[in-house]
């Protein structure tokens, strides 16, 4: 319907797969209202990622503590004749007010691991699975791509550019903030600053040149309206007549107390480019104008520009990132684990589940580097180890003190330094290992031999 | 930030990259107001796709209407140092004044060709740049792939199931959006339906089964709660298990007055689970029961199970849809091609771009199908054929009686239908040839020999 597209995040209560919907009328009815534990998993580590990085939770929390149904929202329910009355009236009063716990933000984790579990009465548990997957599943896969690229350009300025192919607008900016809580300097993004105080680059585009009949005024024009961040783009029409261009203007602008930040090439062999265009600067005595690259970038072609030895400072890293092309999407799943204090384990082919509420224990070898981790029942004493899951969320409120996007970031770095070294590089191959216990591998034998 | 997380659409205008600001202020600094005309266009068929569907329009055409610099958002803006206040009086005041025009949503185009041009003060065609990208590109991408799956899918319910996994809030209500227009019956997404009027479907989840210590009281209390949509998932402990159930169950629902709809199988061997589970539910008398399948599946996928006689009614795609997995982002531009009067090309390498406002004509053969495209300049005489691009909004404000979400459907089944039966196969190939009329190749030469 044009002319009435609204503005769908103001509220999320609808923001779900309807079943949730019409399952929690059937439980409703049946009046079971009893505690479920649910956890977030993924099951998969894609042939491409060695680990993953839990993203996302700042952004569930929020939804798990605003989510309501709207009177507009109650009334398009109760006229779209699928639900009872008095189940509407009660969907007035919904409110989630269970407990949450998680891996903080940044944690690097590996396949079967929960990075999220709630445990609330069954139909909070379950109205909010959709949209919970939706917001970790996407930070998490952005996360873990970012995180990559990070490793493979160490030292050097990464920016997100991805946001006119994210998918939509919201999947700009969870990409902004999930890079950069993987270690990226920021995003060209700009609404990323306001709402997730993430740091905002900008440099210009082919039009801005275009809309010149000279490309050295345009230059001029762009130093002289941003002086404090002159990036010049110079491959508009030729890449080295540009860099030659900049060499000619940078007295002038001088002059006028403005010097040149860094020049972007965006287009043709970056390598070749950089090598002479980085001449040509030098040659014209600016040796601190720094080069800045983009153009379908991701971390193997980084890699690539930079063992050549291309004298590279800076990437935009853009729609490869943004929409994690290689590997679109985590085989990830939210299922119900424990309902009315007993364990409960799905057997579908392909898909069953570790049953019960589980903690993940992380060991270290010698060197600090990540070794191994275990997979066990929460309520089991620790096998030894750092646990990972922690409380983050009790009675529908969050807890006191949680970390923020800086905290995550760093805790993400110190992660990614104990990597095994393998992990760290673009290869494929495993994750580390993570071994299931035996009073949880003896759980589940048991739920499959009880009757269903 | 925890817990400030607001709602990011009630207003876009930060929703872009920051470099369309800074440029801006360059072109307020020199008063460059005259009249630009950027077009977007893809640049290439991806090898798995040869044809594309316009879509996002109407939703591009929203953005444009509303967009304005709220004071908050302008606060911002001073507050971070980098624009001049003058500059930030000016946004204040600050409207989309220009011209669109655009092909309807729902039809199929080919590279190069423009399916929206935006004529308007410079300032204004550059700062929408990075949203409309982000909403057409993706809106397209999703319309392109789901179109595939209609067409292996002929006379099958197709549901979209993508929200869990699609890149947040707005790629889920987007990708029900493109589905839709591409002929799926609807979405699982319920928020699709009253923002988009779109029809909303959904089923039973594993975690109600597992909530139940019994499947078939399970089956039970799912069917009195929605009597009139009784679609119940069998798979959760054992399929062909579940569908005696299912036929056990049956005579106590029909008492009760409750017919069973639909079973949905989501795991394992699909087609042969299909075909046993039809023969037990023909066995049992429930030949009306239909059978829905689900679970990581694409047009290739589909294509493979009825190509194999699987007696399977209807189709729940999800993921591999709602990210567009094989093909995750299209090689998509929004450029520069006019300003003040003069035409302009981009000439870097690989990324060349043919200059001037430009129209499409269709040319169709003897049989109704469609032959080749004409890309040429808009002020030219029409080649004879069918204008591609309609004028949509005006000064501003979107045209009078411009087509609707249902008017598309119908015109890209009717675009379907005149596709060269190649292009209505999965195999990879061209789509029809798009030539480039002589005045506007002679043109680009021009532009190439002119200074610069």
């Amino acid at each position: 319907m044009p002319g009435t597209y609204p503005t769908p995040f103001c509220n999320q209560a609808l923001l779900t797969d309807l079943y949730q919907l019409t399952m929690l009328q059937g439980y409703f009815l049946q009046e079971m209202e009893e505690t479920a534990v649910f956890e977030f998993f993924v099951r998969k580590l894609p042939s491409r990622r060695r680990f993953l990085v839990a993203a996302g939770l700042a952004q569930a929390l929020d939804y798990l503590e605003t989510l309501h149904f709207t009177p507009a929202e109650l009334e398009w329910l109760s006229a779209s004749g699928r639900f009872h009355q008095d189940f509407i009236d009660y969907l007035a009063g919904f409110r989630f007010t269970g407990d949450v716990d998680a891996m903080p933000e940044g944690t690097i984790f590996f396949p079967d691991e929960p990075i999220l579990r709630v445990t609330a009465p069954l139909p909070q548990a379950q109205l909010v699975e959709s949209r919970l997957i939706n917001i970790l599943h996407h930070q998490t896969l952005i996360a873990s791509k970012a995180a990559r690229v990070v490793l493979a350009a160490p030292g050097r300025l990464l920016v997100d550019f991805g946001m006119r192919r994210a998918h939509g607008g919201e999947a700009a900016l969870f990409a902004a903030r999930a890079s950069y809580l993987a270690g990226f300097a920021g995003t060209a993004t700009t609404l990323a600053a306001p709402l997730f105080g993430i740091p905002v680059f900008g440099t210009m585009a082919h039009s801005f040149v275009q809309s010149h009949d000279d490309e050295i005024l345009a230059f001029e024009h762009f130093a002289r309206a941003q002086p404090g961040n002159v990036v010049l783009l110079i491959d508009t029409y030729d890449t080295e007549r540009g860099a030659r261009r900049v060499v000619s203007l940078a007295p002038r602008l001088k002059a006028q107390g403005i010097s040149i930040k860094a020049v972007r090439l965006d287009s043709g062999d970056l390598a070749e480019h950089a090598r002479r265009v980085r001449e040509i600067l030098d040659d014209g005595g600016l040796h601190s104008v720094q080069i800045f690259v983009s153009g379908n970038l991701d971390e193997y072609r980084i890699h690539e520009l930079l063992a050549a030895g291309a004298p590279i400072d800076g990437f935009g890293v853009g729609t490869v990132l943004d929409t994690s092309a290689d590997v679109p999407y985590l085989d990830c799943a939210y299922k119900l684990q424990e309902y009315a204090g007993r364990p409960r384990r799905k057997r579908s082919e392909g898909k069953a589940t570790w049953p019960g509420r589980k903690q993940v224990y992380r060991f270290y070898s010698g060197s600090g580097r990540m070794e191994k981790d275990i997979l066990t029942l929460a309520e089991l004493p620790s096998p030894g180890g750092e646990a990972l899951l922690q409380p983050v969320m009790r009675g529908g409120r969050r807890c006191q003190a949680l970390p923020d996007l800086e905290a995550g970031r760093r805790h993400l770095a110190a992660g990614m330094d104990r990597l095994p070294e393998p992990l760290r590089s673009l290869e494929e191959g495993d994750g580390i290992p993570v071994e299931v216990a035996p009073a949880l591998q003896a759980l589940a034998q048991e739920l499959d031999r009880r009757n269903h």
